[in-house]
């Protein structure tokens, strides 16, 4: 059923009226492609109001999108801003992104890993807002480290080191920034065309050549539900493909934190630990599946990975990279001045470590932020010393909170009250990448 | 499934979280009481914003609400405003609200007929925005009559000549002036729970003992299909059970315009007609029904409404109406500028004559107004000369337009392009009153 989009009322000079597009998706209707276009070129230019666009996205989370409907609407968010190219570097460029999750600090140790092998890895990121952290937070850390370079000093970092982290710049995809904002207060933001034009449109008018996407599934995940996050996994690699960057996915576990530190600090020196050969075996798991699904679609699918974390090379272009946006990768890390550790009242087996209130009860410590404003304390956070699956004794430690002010303690206990559990039966073993999911 | 409603942060003065509500009602739940009530009462103080609640009522329209949350929602908007009582008349009082059509003027006759018989009938009304008209806009044709009365006006007139048609005072549901005029924009107009406690918590805020409500299905009402129609009328029958105010609905057909004349002064005139014991037989049919309705609310099953507008009693009640409100019934009334008549191009029968394309065509004429604050033409609209079913011969006129202005034939005519048809087939001859609908 798809109603007449009719023209706009005479005397006005806009072509549409956003009333006849907001019922066509309401009413189970495509939208046609020049009425989507100017949706959000209308929105972005403040013609059509918030609440307007409110009503239409929740007729989109409730109705859906077509894939050639999500391509538009993603093709417009990039219309409405400035395009990127990398044509002119010498290398090929892959990106990685990561739909959020408790402790993911991937982006830290994998980045300069893939450099290692001579590819081009340019890593624009965002800071956190709520329980998921941020990728430019954690390096934050570390003292002198800046997010903002320039695009010269991008492309040079690039040309040389290989790998950069860096703040996103705000010209990419304006009509999203707008967007996002409206759907985390109009409980719209869990709408898979949305996310995945949000996502993808940023990545596309960023120029990479290649993309991997680390689509999160579980308690501590945006897509509690592996069909949700399947389903966006795979709008997405459609979405990359048709535009052009090689795009593949890989749908990862988040029921349980990633690796044993959860905050900021803490996260850099676990991925320090990474890049040294050591760290823990989940965050190494994962951070060696990206690399290599990164490297084969730069056309390295043979690249030894393992190697480049053993034998220094991953920790060298980390120092590199880190020095080249004036950070000391041998300064200390910030130390938290007031700690709390949660012991076993029972022993038996470690059956639940849930990542959602892991992740709420460090963002409630001070490594995370409530409004966008907020600064972040980079040694607050959470370090686990138990796995899912562990053994443990009456009295042995099970984690570690860290704060500021211990006044942050008794909410954040609060919201761990019910997050784990220790009894008499080990965790069924699952694997914590799922599926590979390609065009 | 219903999640949880949880409280609003920390530090804020509010009990509840607007994005907790809409989330329910998204994901097919039941909003709690408390909630709902705190959802209406914080977007009328301008806490919940409209981007907030174009998102809510959305979620409404593709999700629905129980007949508790109707109830719920309609008590909230009751309770953003003031409410007035009619317990000290020495009458009955009755009122009629009709969900709106083309040429709809049956209040004009209506409110005098059943005052006729020592009922108080207050009609508090609203103007028109598009395709149908207002009550209160065709009223002001007649030179001098006043729309806008003091509460103590409305008694004595009550008291007195039994009838009063004047504007709803502002204090009367707010909540759902704000609403409304966000739905208009935003989509979600047709939203039974919406439209039901829209209608209903100003005629409850209003006091009245009893209501009849005409209910109007077909391709010149807002609900086209009549289950949908049924369902409205159902769901306001309820509320205004639940509430204590004696409620019936007629479910009446609006597939073609109510009797000859479509606009304002000439909806006035064949309003006068009917008072004199003539008018078009539809017009006759649906006044004496809801009469008939509204008399038995008020105790009176037996009255003979045929003979009031026969014998002129109920005419004599018109003009103390109109007198009161200082109009003149007996000043002529506005006539057009231009006309235009519309002839057939061939014999047969009338086929079809459609209500939407004539309301949207005497609205294009200026009969009714695009914004709020535009003034409506009382002589503009059109007259129809022949009924479906008529034969009508080559060259007979079928209706005449007018207007002050004759540049506005254009875009009237093409809206009528598919409006009508002549041919070898007589309609199906269809009830103009479906159903009648109790609790």
């Amino acid at each position: 059923m798809t109603p007449d989009i009719t023209p706009a009322p005479e005397g006005s000079v806009e072509p549409f009226d956003a009333v006849d597009v907001i019922r066509t998706k309401r009413d189970g209707g495509v939208v046609p492609e020049d009425a989507l276009r100017w949706m959000i070129d209308a929105y972005t230019r403040e013609y059509v109001a918030d609440s307007q666009m409110a009503a239409f996205a929740m007729a989109v989370l409730l109705n859906g999108m077509t894939r050639d409907e999500i391509r538009v609407m993603t093709d417009a968010m990039i219309a409405s801003g400035e395009r990127m190219s990398f044509a002119g570097l010498g290398k090929r460029t892959v990106d990685k992104h990561s739909t959020g999750g408790v402790g993911d600090k991937i982006t830290l140790p994998l980045a300069p890993l893939v450099a290692s092998f001579g590819v081009a890895v340019p890593q624009l990121s965002g800071r956190g807002l709520g329980h998921t952290g941020g990728t430019l937070d954690k390096l934050e850390s570390i003292p002198g480290w800046r997010a903002a370079l320039s695009n010269d000093e991008m492309f040079a970092q690039l040309e040389g080191v290989g790998a950069v982290i860096c703040a996103a710049g705000s010209g990419l995809a304006p009509a999203d920034k707008r967007l996002y904002a409206l759907r985390d207060v109009t409980g719209t933001v869990e709408a898979i065309p949305l996310i995945a034009s949000s996502i993808m449109s940023k990545k596309i008018a960023e120029g990479t050549d290649a993309l991997v996407l680390d689509v999160k599934f579980g308690s501590g995940a945006f897509m509690r539900d592996v069909d949700k996050a399947r389903e966006l996994a795979r709008t997405m690699v459609a979405l990359g493909t048709d535009s052009g960057v090689a795009t593949t996915a890989l749908l990862t576990d988040m029921n349980s934190p990633l690796g044993l530190a959860i905050g900021n600090a803490n996260e850099v020196r676990e991925s320090v630990e990474v890049l040294a050969g050591g760290g823990p075996a989940d965050v190494v798991e994962l951070t060696v599946a990206l690399a290599r699904e990164m490297l084969a679609l730069a056309g390295q699918p043979d690249a030894d990975v393992e190697k480049a974390l053993q034998d220094g090379r991953a920790m060298d272009a980390w120092r590199e990279m880190i020095r080249a946006q004036d950070g000391d990768p041998d300064a200390p890390l910030p130390t938290p001045r007031e700690t709390h550790t949660v012991t076993a009242s029972a022993g038996g087996v470690v059956e639940r470590l849930d990542a959602l209130p892991f992740g709420v009860a460090a963002w409630r410590l001070g490594a995370g932020r409530a409004r966008a404003q907020d600064p972040v304390v980079h040694a607050a956070g959470i370090d686990l010393h138990v796995r899912p699956g562990d053994e443990v004794a009456p009295g042995q430690p099970l984690f570690t909170l860290s704060a500021e002010d211990d006044k942050r303690f008794a909410r954040a206990l609060d919201a761990l009250e019910d997050a784990y559990a220790i009894g008499a039966d080990a965790p069924a073993s699952t694997p914590l990448v799922l599926e590979r999911i390609t065009a």
